[in-house]
């Protein structure tokens, strides 16, 4: 503390992530990041850029990337916009539609970044209940809200809604912005692209550091209609803020056009996931359904903070929230199979 | 505009960056960028990481850098923060420090960032004159403000303040912070970072963007005391917010080694700036003495506009600022000799 802090930060809560301990070698199942590194012909493509352009500013519209992504999901460039990392796209996404006197709603338990801008910027917001099995029902989300934010598939709990129920979702809130952050959707979920066809009000956000094993890049995607790209830009430009850097924007563009190591890839964590899971229930565990790379799990009798520890103490990272309704659940990212064998191994000899 | 934009987005006015046209070739003297490259040593150490790695999260808290500065700066680690740019540097600063009830106050004319950001985070701020030469008189900064901003050297003018001055502003204002955004000071100014042992309330902002060659890898720095460095963090980590990626990390640090590169490119600057100065006094300009590696001129008689759109029409891209008090005067990026001298030998062309 200092008295020349601002009564802003003195309130502040400093957002937690997740641990990256230097001490010893562990298996690394808490953070959500892929296993699986980027394909050469990524690092081929971030390695041309390295060069004296690097004196220049990069593209401030990142035109080519826009058109590459457009091309990908079968829209137009003006339909796509791309940030450092999908926090970016979605605090731009809050100012551009949510910044307004009426309260925006997300669930109960979700994602931690969306009450935390709502904050930095002013936004009001209420949050509506997860059933008890962490699934959205859809009665549930508030009539007359300024705004709504479902990230689907949901995080921390993997739980995914129907592209179904976000349909019925978008036309019962004509009126407002529908924001789906599908930064894990990738793994066994449904996109709700589809739907960009048909709603004005919808905006999907994506990531390139989960699928596309590309956390070190910091690259984030929204994809709307025209006029909110456009607002999304406008908030951008009002600050001239950050444009992707010469080498993300090389690095995004080869991770789109190598679809073959992005299937594999997505298609070993879903397995591995599978296996986990069914390996979990033999012991005991109660698992969210997920359709994203990480498993939120609870032993029937084992408190979760105490397997937490002991994990961590034979050498395996998971993650676990101290939060009202899941503080008895386990959350572990989706690794390797190899990764997953260890972890059920050293959970076996913990739990008997 | 659309039904969807929230009150926020439609009051908002698009800042205007320096153009980036793709129409032909031009001496670009618009945007502030070096004219040299980042040296071999930069490019490899960024070479050096594209690699596997690239899947995981950076290290968010930057040590390495940080301590690679520290060192460079003769601080402390727990001196120095790392963020995507200064701009985002400042950003977190503003909210750190600023938002409170009190207006916090800048000169009229500076960089258009600062009243941008204020909006963002309604941080009331209020403006108070530069002289007739664009010189800020110390005397003309409002007593008893909840902060202080000055960028030293001054965009868009180029005009520097004496570190003396500086100090005397920090020994008047103790319960506030001073942010002294030095983007510039590179090219002949005297940085005020001897002050940081002296004042707990000096924050000094960096970039690499300019004198270091890395625009396209957006790395700002800002140097303090560990209480403010610590409230910074705090709202960095409150929203989990964009970490430097590991290839500006590298990148970053290496440029720091290389002190020759650095030390040879800012002279060689310092050398073309002088150089364009003397012979735009021959041709009747009066230009603004400038510390930075941009000068602001304007011609006896012909009219900044003309001049700037005549230059365009005869490859030379130059900047001109549509705002009151400046605008009769031209921003001239310093590049290289050959730059410059092909940006006189045009102007002689128009102005005969």
């Amino acid at each position: 503390m200092s008295k020349y802090w601002s009564d802003y930060l003195q309130d502040l809560t400093p957002y937690v992530a997740g641990e990256q301990p230097q001490d010893k070698s562990y298996v690394k199942l808490n953070t959500n990041e892929s296993p699986y590194p980027p394909s050469d012909a990524v690092l081929d493509a971030i390695r041309e850029q390295v060069s004296d352009r690097l004196r220049l500013y990069p593209d401030p519209e990142a035109t080519l990337l826009r058109q590459e992504i457009a091309g990908y999901y079968s829209l137009q460039k003006d339909n796509v916009f791309v940030g450092n990392g999908s926090d970016e796209v979605i605090g731009f996404a809050l100012l551009a539609f949510f910044r307004n006197s009426k309260a925006i709603v997300f669930p109960d338990i979700t994602y931690s970044f969306y009450p935390v801008y709502c904050r930095l910027f002013d936004i009001d917001y209420k949050t509506f209940p997860l059933t008890d099995t962490f699934e959205i029902d859809i009665k549930s989300i508030p009539a007359r809200s300024g705004g709504i934010i479902i990230a689907n598939p949901n995080a921390p709990t993997g739980a995914c809604l129907d592209v179904d129920k976000i349909d019925t979702v978008l036309k019962n809130n004509p009126d407002i912005v529908v924001l789906i952050d599908e930064a894990y959707i990738d793994f066994g979920g449904e996109s709700c692209i589809p739907l960009l066809k048909k709603y004005p009000n919808l905006l999907v956000v994506q990531t390139l550091s989960k699928s596309r094993s590309l956390a070190g890049l910091r690259v984030g995607i929204a994809l709307a209609n025209d006029k909110l790209i456009e607002g999304i830009k406008r908030v951008k430009n009002s600050f001239n803020a950050y444009p992707l850097d010469s080498l993300a924007l090389a690095g995004a563009g080869a991770a789109f056009r190598d679809k073959a190591t992005f299937e594999r890839n997505r298609k070993l964590i879903i397995e591995a996931r599978e296996w986990t899971v069914a390996a979990l229930v033999q012991m005991s565990f109660y698992v969210v359904p997920s359709r994203a790379n990480f498993l939120m799990a609870r032993h029937k009798s084992m408190p979760a903070k105490s397997l937490y520890l002991l994990l961590k103490e034979n050498g395996v990272l998971v993650r676990y929230f101290d939060i009202p309704r899941i503080d008895n659940f386990l959350r572990v990212t989706v690794g390797t199979m190899d990764e997953m064998q260890t972890f059920i191994k050293t959970l076996k000899k913990i739990v008997g």
